[in-house]
This record gives structure tokens, C-alpha cells and sequence, in this order.
């Protein structure tokens, strides 16, 4: 008598990156119950054991784990391409922006950044951003899987307007402390909330963005309530210079001091890292998140993960911010991530297709602490799933043997939209490619007219002036 | 009284690429009759002026010149993906396969490339191949402009088989003037073929495959015919060791010492000439292929392009072969020829990414000899012009000012996916990103079946054992 299952996945080209590879199986099935994975196997075998509610012909479809992409600024992809080319990006293109980015702009940034990396094949986003009114709705809302992460800082905005390259930032205690306070709140109403699809993390946003008191307050907090601390390291020149000017120290080796540096940390970029303070951060147990395709159109560097993973450390993957990187997209990141570091050492051997497919999965998850849960097929697992038609043209042929092409062309040949199908907590939110429950053509419209109103603030704003893109606007080159 | 034109395109967000920036019109308007673009300007303008058969409204969507990619192999993409993440992936990664090309494969592997170009708003392919019978009509069928180049070499199939890493290739006298006779007797046939949408070069397949008799042979024949030649450079340590063994000379210097740096080289990788080197070529008159994402998956290498145009030379864009890039897709080149360069010299401001995208319109028509019809919209040129819908998701927002962040955003968030129509010497060959006369699954189910016929064929030969992959198979990372 066969069981009930509510989904069953047939035919499909199975990479359960169980295992050190990506665990393929040929003709391969995928049982899902409520939220879980309940069983893996051939098709015939499985076919015999359940009677499913929906039976979905993979055939011709890689079936793999949902992608995580652990670290995004979701808010800003609603001033999308705004900030290329320049040197400066922060200051000379975001910044501006950045004084007119309302509550309704942001929040139509994040539905937009969501959608996109969901239609994708990300069913995990680590978000890290100022935890306005309705920020988190969005993801409980989309139904996708999030970390989110707070921005815990003590810069204060209207100073901040002042505030002139290599000058020490105008630390606030008051803007601090509520930062802090505000993130235990958040904590504390969404860490586990719908369904437990969304977990919290503390997110400093900086070593040089709080004072040493509020970073230790931080830190009590994180280990007394076992959340994990998620912040960007050696970011960039400007971090390492506040840090050198307030402290005396480069970054990492002042982390480590304060009892930064173990298992709870989540260390983003590492843009500015030495060879050695790489292996330092890797060796002390915490885990790194690179954001490939941002920090290279930002600051033309290739950060240090090579070194990271052989120090043993697990490296997720991050979009980043589309205002810098431009998409929200981890197909687009395994590839710049393979191909970057390719040239970085000018050799084609370093970053295989399988290792960069696992830094989007498996290795993901452990980098979130979330193994347990996603990251692969396995029994008893999330049911965090995604399609991916391998009868693209883009994607054809599909070979295997004797040698398999299926994950060298996901990595190098696939652009995300031969996503056909996206499941997250049991749930079907894509499908035949497109978007189930979300009115995607509602929030285009919302995204189009709340960047027009930013765009509108900050052209009656003198300091659009002093922006670097005006001067090839003028010349002709946008 | 309003004069009839064929096809009238308004509202779009016109991109002419003329001039030395990017040519942005807003609500523009271009005006196709026969083959031709007769008339340009603002929407409100020409709508009064004439009277088209059809009238395509562009609003929300980005109107270019066709993209050129200037160097393809399309029979290769029949095995897409067979190739990457290996030390010498000629050798050890596709030649096992090229033994085992039969003649149906390699059409088939044409087919797919073109189509793949094709919908992702390519309109002119450079490609590089054996003359079988065939090849050249599969681009007058399609409706596609070509530059078509018969390979020409002195390499004999069956004694290569035997041949060692490091050992002199076994040039033929005999094969080498077949060779160069089937290559004039194919120009014959098709330089202007199809309305001049076919043309034809030279293509010795690099310095080091031809023995010098026949280089000078060749370079005599494109002399006298004004037939233009293209041709491999420095494309590799292993061409290097050759010309070395073989004159005690690098391919530049060997190159000049001959009399082939001149106007009409086009010169295609450069992977392995110095800085001197390059500025010798582009020096010359000689014009430069770049094939970013080939090179650097196979080679891990950024090629001298910024080198070549500080020296005054125009570089196209080429996509190579699937075997090893894995996609024939421009919108990937362009962005990855932005990233790489940035990476390459530490800088963001490096190559921005108006640069490439008249690399892969106006800048390509220059290095192909052909920018007096085509790679910009002007009038009299060819009417070769693309749609992007800007409304995609991942191309959201559209912002005019104070920053207009469209080109950024087509180079740095498009995938390709987001072309809609493609209109070749004033016929549309894709309408709401599908093809209009071309039966796509067709073609995607010959491919299959040839691959597998050529996957086949390779797991009977022994040759399939020395395969670098197939260790990563034996270990469950493919």
C-alpha cells in the first residue's frame, strides 16, 4: 500500500550535494511531506512506495538544493546601476541616493531584490538592513526562507552628511544603544517566526561603525542568546583606516583581541584581509561570506577565499547590494566566483564548477549555521527545492558520459532564468518559471515609482552634484 | 503626406552608439525600410513623417545596434560543457571529442550556437570553422549577418592523433594548400552572399599551423582580393613553444618580421603577448578579438585589451566555442570584459561599462572592417537593431536622472534573456523573445541526439581514459 506523500519529483537529474561532490543520481526522485524531505531514490523505487498528491516530471531538469544567498542590502535595488564605474562608490554614487531612500523605497527595493533571487533559484536570503516597519513582513509574507540581520550602528544620519573622507566618524552612544536595542526587539518577534522560515542574526555593522563598549555589548548579547553575529570585516580601505586612526590596528587583529573571532562570527568580504589575517579569522572557527560580483565592480579586487577555505573555514555566497553589484542572482556568483579566481592565480583549475555549486548549498548553510536544516537533499531536511530546465538552448546538450556536463554548464553556461520551479518549506512558489502568489507586475510598477520619487528628491538635493557618474553623463557615455 | 516605411519603431530608450559615448535619445524613433535605417529621431517626429506597415512600440525597453560577436566556433557547442576546470583543456579536455565530430554533429553544434547568439541579440557572428558542407548555409537560412572563416592549417588529421605535448606539429604541404584552396574557393561562393549579409575572411588558424611557404601564400591571396584575415595570435604557451622551436621567435615579432601586421589582421586572443608586444600589433593598423569569459575559464588569463586600445587599436568582442566558455551570449562577454579588467588592474573605474558596450556594437563593426553598415544606428547602415524589455526584474528601475542607469544595467544585470526582438538587415528574426520562422525544439533535439551519437563514439575509444575530467567523475564532483 503506498503512502501519501503531498509532492513527488521524478526523472529528475538529482544533485543532492550529499557527501564531498554533488552527489548525482541519474533518473532520480525527491518525497516531500508538510515542510520536509521524507525520501530520496531512483524514480521506479519511488514511484512504488508513494502515492503523491502532485507528481512533478523532472526529466530533463536538474533538481537541486535552493540556493542561499547569505548576505544582501535588499533595500537598494530599488536605485539599481546607479553607482558603477567610479572610484569611491559609497560616497560619490550611493551615498546621495541614500539621503532620499524613504520607508515605502526601501520596502519596494526588498520585494524587488526578493523576487529576483527567487525567480533565480535562491530560497534562502540573508538580509542585512535597518530593520524598518515591514521589512520582515516581506519575507514571511513571500514565503521564501530568510536571515535576517538588523544593522546594529552608532552613526548618526544627520552628522553624518558632514562627515568628510579620513575623518574619524562622529560615534553616537544614544544612536548606538537604541541600534542595539532595536535589534534585540527584532530578535526577539522574528528569530524562529513563520514556521521558523525566519532566524535573526546580530549584524555590527562594522568594527569602525560602533564604539568598543557596544561591540562587547553585542558580542554578551550574541553568546548569551546563542545568535550568531553577522558583519562585515575588512570591508574596504576606509574601515581599515578608521580602525588604524581610533585604534592602532588593522581589523582582524583588533577582533581578535576583543573575543570577536570564533565560531559565532559571520565575516562579510574580507576585501581588505592579509593572506594571514585570512587564515587567523579561518582558523578561529568563523565563517565567511564572499560577495564576488559586488566587491569586484566596486573595488576591482578578488577577496581572499581561496585562502579562507584552505584554512578550513565554509564560504557562503552574497549578492551583496544591486546598486554595486546590479543583480541579486547566485548564478551570477558562482560563475564570477569560479572565473575570478581562476585569473587571480592564472590558473583554470582552481574553483571548479562543484565547488562554487557548493558554496551556493551545502557549504552555505554551514557558513549559516542552518546544516542542520538546508543546503542538500536529505532525509528529514527542509523541502527547499528548485528545477532548473537543462533543455535550454543555453543549457543543451545535456551529457553523461563519459564525461557529465550538467554542472559545469549550471556554473558557466546558466543565466538563473532556466529556473523553472521553486519550492521553500514545502512550498511551490515558482512555477513553469513563473511567480505562483506574488502579483509580480504590481510590485514593477511600485519599484518605477518609488525610484522616481528618490530620484526626483535627490535632483533638487545640491549634493547630486557631487556625484562621479555626472561627468559621463554630460559626455555622453549613459 | 507621410512616406511609407517598412517597420517604424517608437518610444524607445534609442541608443544610437554614435559619436564617442553611447548616442542616448529619449522616446526615440528609427525608421527601417528594405533593408535600411532611413530615418532617426524623436518618437513625436517621425510618427508624423511616415506612415510604417508596422509600428512597434518600444516604450520600457532599450533600442541598440545589433550585437557582434567577432569570434565564434559554433560546431563545438554540440559539446557544450565537456571541457572546463582542466590544465590544457585542448588536449586533455575537447580533443578526445573532435575525433568523434562527425559532419550532422557539427551542424547541429552550429545550429544551437547561432540560435543561442541569436535570441540573446546577436546580429552578426564571426565565425571560425572547417568549410564542411553546409555550414555557410545554415547562416543564409537563418537570416543572421556572418563573417564567415574557413580554417586554413597544414595540420593532417590522422597523424596528429600521434602527436606529443612539446614535439613540432607535423605540417603537411599537402593539406596546408588544400587548405587554402577550399578556403578561396568557399570565399568565391560566399563573400556577399545572402544580400551581403554573408562575408568572408581569411583564417590561417594561427602562426604556428601553417608552414611559413603557405602564411606567405595566404597573406598574398588577401592582399590581392582585399579579403581581410583573421587569425589566432599569441593565443597560448603552447603556440608560443612552436614558433619558438620552429624560428627561435615569438608570434608578434615572427608576425612582423613576415609582413602580417597591417590593416587587415584581425587578431584574435593575444593571451599570451607581452604589453610591448601588443602595442606593436595595435600599432600596425591591426585590430584585436577579445574573448573574455573563454580565456578565462580555459586559461584563468585577462588578455591585453586595455594594452591594445591605449595603443589606438579597436577591439571586438568574441564569445569562441561552448566547449569552453560554455555560452555564445554578448551580454555575458560584456560584462565579464568590465569585471575582469577592473580585477586585472585593482581599479573600478577600468573599463566602465559604455566602453564594452561599444566593444560589442560600433567598436566590433571597426575591428570587423564593417562599421560603415553596421554597429550603430545611423542612416543608410543596415538595420540590424535589438530590443532589451527594461521592465525585467532584474533590469528595474529605469532612471533618466540625475544618473541614467540603463547601460550600466545592461552590462552589469542583463543575462540576455531580456531581448525581445532581433531585427537582421530589416527583417525580424525574434518577436516577443521568440524565434519567428526558426523551429527551436527541433533544432534542441538534433543537438541531443548528435551529442550523444559523439559521446558514444568516445566511450568506445580508448582515448576517452586520458581525460582530465574524468577523475572529478570518479570522485562524485560532476
Amino acid at each position: 500500500m503506498a503512502e501519501s506523500v503531498d509532492t513527488l519529483f521524478v526523472h529528475a537529474h538529482l544533485f543532492t550535494m550529499e557527501g564531498r561532490g554533488v552527489g548525482y543520481q541519474a533518473d532520480g526522485a525527491v518525497a516531500v511531506r508538510g515542510n520536509r524531505i521524507v525520501d530520496i531514490g531512483s524514480t521506479a523505487a519511488l514511484e512504488k512506495r508513494y502515492a503523491p498528491a502532485e507528481r512533478i516530471d523532472a526529466a530533463a531538469h536538474a533538481l537541486l538544493p535552493g540556493l542561499i544567498d547569505a548576505h544582501m542590502h535588499t533595500p537598494w535595488a530599488v536605485v539599481r546601476g546607479v553607482a558603477q564605474d567610479v572610484a569611491h562608490w559609497m560616497q560619490k554614487g550611493l551615498a546621495p541616493f541614500s539621503r532620499h531612500l524613504h520607508r515605502e523605497a526601501a520596502l519596494a527595493g526588498t520585494w524587488l531584490a526578493l523576487l529576483e533571487a527567487l525567480k533565480s533559484g535562491t530560497t534562502t536570503l540573508g538580509d542585512y538592513a535597518t530593520p524598518i516597519e515591514g521589512w520582515a513582513d516581506i519575507f514571511a509574507a513571500a514565503g521564501v526562507r530568510a536571515v535576517l540581520t538588523p544593522t546594529i550602528n552608532a552613526l548618526p544620519p544627520g552628522e553624518m552628511a558632514g562627515w568628510r573622507m579620513g575623518d574619524l566618524y562622529p560615534l553616537n552612544d544614544d544612536v548606538g544603544e537604541r541600534s542595539i536595542r532595536d535589534a534585540v526587539a527584532f530578535a526577539s518577534e522574528w528569530h524562529g517566526a513563520a514556521n521558523g522560515r525566519i532566524t535573526v542574526m546580530y549584524g555590527p555593522q562594522g568594527a569602525d561603525m560602533l564604539t568598543l563598549e557596544q561591540l562587547r555589548h553585542v558580542k554578551r548579547l550574541a553568546a548569551s542568546e546563542g545568535i550568531l553575529l553577522h558583519m562585515h570585516v575588512a570591508q574596504g580601505d576606509r574601515e581599515i583606516d578608521q580602525m588604524l586612526k581610533r585604534y592602532g590596528k588593522r581589523t582582524p587583529a583588533f577582533l581578535d583581541q576583543i573575543g570577536y573571532l570564533d565560531e559565532q562570527l559571520l565575516a562579510v568580504h574580507l576585501t581588505e584581509a592579509t593572506a594571514d589575517e585570512t587564515a587567523m579569522i579561518a582558523y578561529s572557527g568563523a565563517h565567511m561570506v564572499l560577495c564576488s560580483g559586488s566587491i569586484g565592480i566596486i573595488d576591482g579586487i578578488v577577496p581572499p577565499t581561496v585562502e579562507f577555505r584552505t584554512a578550513g573555514g565554509p564560504v557562503a555566497l552574497g549578492s551583496d547590494q544591486a546598486a554595486g553589484n546590479n543583480c541579486h542572482n547566485l548564478f551570477n556568483e558562482m560563475k564570477l566566483t569560479a572565473l575570478f579566481n581562476k585569473i587571480k592565480f592564472r590558473d583554470p583549475t582552481i574553483m571548479p564548477a562543484w565547488e562554487v555549486l557548493r558554496m551556493a548549498t551545502i557549504e552555505g548553510a554551514q557558513a549559516l549555521g542552518l546544516e542542520q536544516e538546508i543546503g542538500s537533499i536529505e532525509i528529514g531536511k527542509k523541502a527547499d527545492l528548485i528545477l532548473v530546465d537543462l533543455s535550454a538552448l543555453n543549457l543543451m546538450p545535456t551529457l553523461v558520459e563519459p564525461i557529465r556536463n550538467i554542472v559545469p554548464n549550471l556554473v558557466y553556461a546558466a543565466t538563473g532564468r532556466e529556473v523553472t520551479l521553486v519550492m521553500v518549506d514545502g512550498q511551490i512558489l515558482l512555477r513553469n518559471g513563473r511567480l505562483v502568489a506574488i502579483d509580480e507586475a504590481a510590485v514593477i510598477a511600485e519599484v518605477q515609482q518609488r525610484a522616481e520619487e528618490v530620484a526626483a528628491e535627490l535632483q533638487r538635493d545640491p549634493v547630486h552634484l557631487e556625484m562621479a557618474l555626472l561627468q559621463p553623463m554630460r559626455a555622453g557615455c549613459l
